[in-house]
């Protein structure tokens, strides 16, 4: 980086990048100690959430959103979050929110795809974008936008809410050497990593995580994914199956969400307005950074405490999974054509940024994580 | 379930993508609905930087701050941006915040070296810790903490302010072959970068950025780093040199601070002082997420515009720097007990985040960035 700067720099700068925030300057404020142009109407928002109150990752994103808008208006936007079934149960999050029941939720796209498909590209599909990639293809590559083009019919607007980054491919009580170890393998695993699963003669199975633990351990399943290190051990998953698989192909990067009642947020001025998007990117940072540092002890007592076997997927079956990915992927998109539109510069950007990640990000990981 | 919400869309849809620009409207009037717990004192802050004004990346992290502060506070706390020498020079940002010359400033905490050396460590060193891991051990690593205890006895509160990612390993008119291509190497390369090069044998220069695209040109330095492909384009390196080596293991995942003077920060008001933190929080993600995007055009315009030659450093290069890196930080370490201690703590941080990442983020990107 640099010491010191071409002033020609300058010359080709003051027009640029400034589409997010510039030309709305807020009101000049009085010099000295006068009074500010705020309003002091206060505003009282229900946040209602897909996870059990105080959920350890994903759950503290609504609790520290709702401190920190609290904080920073002083008190004149209070949001109080529920968990799942406190209000409404938790996949009931969507429809509070469009009905104006909570002005807030808390969820993750994904489980919307019955209302439209497209829905489910915004969280993470089987072979998608990391984390660092979503951010940016969200935030500067247009995401954002088509977000907010799918949710608009049902009065949401859709904030990113945290990300868990690559999550781990799952608990396993069969060995998966071959190709042939996934025929028949029942494995928890909804939504598309599923249906990739089954491309492949796999059997996926939905069940309620509260079930997970006594399905694995009774071999109801033989497999379950959940989310990472930190998540599964305190889960306890490392109690019900022998062997713990990676990477997580089918979820590289899960964006959860934030949705605003559209006629709730047009009528916050337009500082507890700016107030609402800033926390929710800043919860959106926090968990990734939250995962990122306490998936390394849970990892270590997993392995070195509960003597859990890591296993990486072999070649042929990430070779294979990716292709079954790519057709169901295609299928999906053939059915509706929002999601084709959603997917189609969801790829672009995807084959742009793995281009450059992998002379930047890849090239270098790949000689500093060495052992 | 679409259709109930179809007629209040049309009445929506106008303002759904405007959220960012939403403070065009003017505060609503006091509706008297309750009272909120703020002062009405305002303050305006300078923010001092070491970059020109609106420099791409980097200079447009203290301009979203400022406008994000501004927004949020109601205009009770507007901060003013100076580009380096419009208040003070690039320089001496640190001295003006230390002082309270400048409320805040926006730099890079390894320029400061020369106040403390463990300064270095909240950038990037080479071959330690990219932009994901950077932040996790900053929010939930215990790094800020160390941060601001290193910058507290200069009365300096500091924020993480930005981050550009893996950077370029640089613009070279010599083919890097095997280690004995690096003896006698003129390479602009600043700081701690330059230390790991000269061990090997090269001679890292230290030029002012206005003086590198002459220089490279006339053949008086055989390369020089800068940042990656959105900075590195807009600064024509590819007219004076005919290989873009890479990865940058000098900076893999340099961190920009805002500084905050400690004793303007007291005596704000709770709500502000939330802002301000929030803000930076925001504005850290915004960098990264705008580079991770911006570069991928600015990659394909080198490469299939302007025919650079792309090249990976050899294997036995990398290897070799890297053993070289970690003399030198053991020998910084060994002069400096604040360096020291923030450097262990670093390092123990780094080694459990790469084991970590080997088995998530690593092991998907090997797969999913294929060709």
């Amino acid at each position: 980086m640099a010491h010191r700067f071409l002033n020609r720099l300058k010359l080709m700068t003051a027009l640029a990048l400034t589409t997010f925030l510039a030309g709305c300057q807020p009101p000049p404020a009085d010099s000295g100690a006068g009074s500010s142009v705020q309003s002091s109407e206060t505003f009282q928002w229900k946040l209602v959430t897909s996870w059990p109150k105080n959920f350890p990752g994903l759950g503290m994103a609504p609790e520290r959103f709702a401190e920190r808008v609290n904080k920073m208006s002083g008190g004149r936007l209070t949001v109080t979050v529920y968990g799942a079934g406190d209000l409404v149960p938790a996949f009931e999050v969507f429809d509070a929110v469009s009905q104006g029941t909570a002005e807030m939720g808390h969820s993750a796209s994904y489980y919307w795809k019955g209302k439209t498909p497209a829905s489910q590209i915004f969280t993470s599909i089987p072979f998608g974008m990391n984390a660092q990639q979503m951010n940016g293809w969200l935030n500067y590559g247009g995401g954002m936008s088509l977000w907010r083009e799918v949710y608009a019919p049902f009065g949401i607007l859709p904030l990113a809410g945290g990300n868990t980054g690559v999550q781990m491919g799952g608990w396993f009580n069969k060995e998966i050497n071959s190709l042939e170890d996934l025929k028949g393998l029942k494995m928890r695993l909804p939504g598309l990593g599923g249906e990739v699963l089954a491309r492949l003669g796999g059997v996926p199975v939905t069940l309620p995580g509260r079930e997970l633990f006594t399905a694995l351990q009774t071999g109801a399943i033989d497999a379950t994914e959940w989310v990472g290190p930190y998540n599964d051990l305190a889960f306890g998953l490392h109690k019900a199956a022998k062997y713990y698989y990676y990477p997580g192909w089918h979820e590289p990067g899960t964006v959860l969400e934030f949705m605003v009642n559209q006629a709730a947020f047009n009528s916050l001025p337009a500082d507890l307005q700016a107030i609402v998007e800033i926390a929710a990117q800043s919860v959106n940072q926090d968990m990734l950074d939250e995962y990122t540092s306490r998936n390394i002890a849970a990892l270590d007592a997993l392995v070195n405490e509960h003597g859990i076997e890591l296993r990486r997927w072999p070649d042929e079956v990430l070779v294979e999974l990716r292709k079954a990915a790519q057709l169901v992927m295609a299928e999906e998109a053939a059915k509706d054509p929002t999601m084709k539109k959603v997917l189609d510069h969801y790829q672009a950007f995807q084959q742009g940024v793995g281009a450059y990640h992998r002379i930047s990000e890849d090239a270098y990981n790949q000689i500093a994580h060495q052992e």
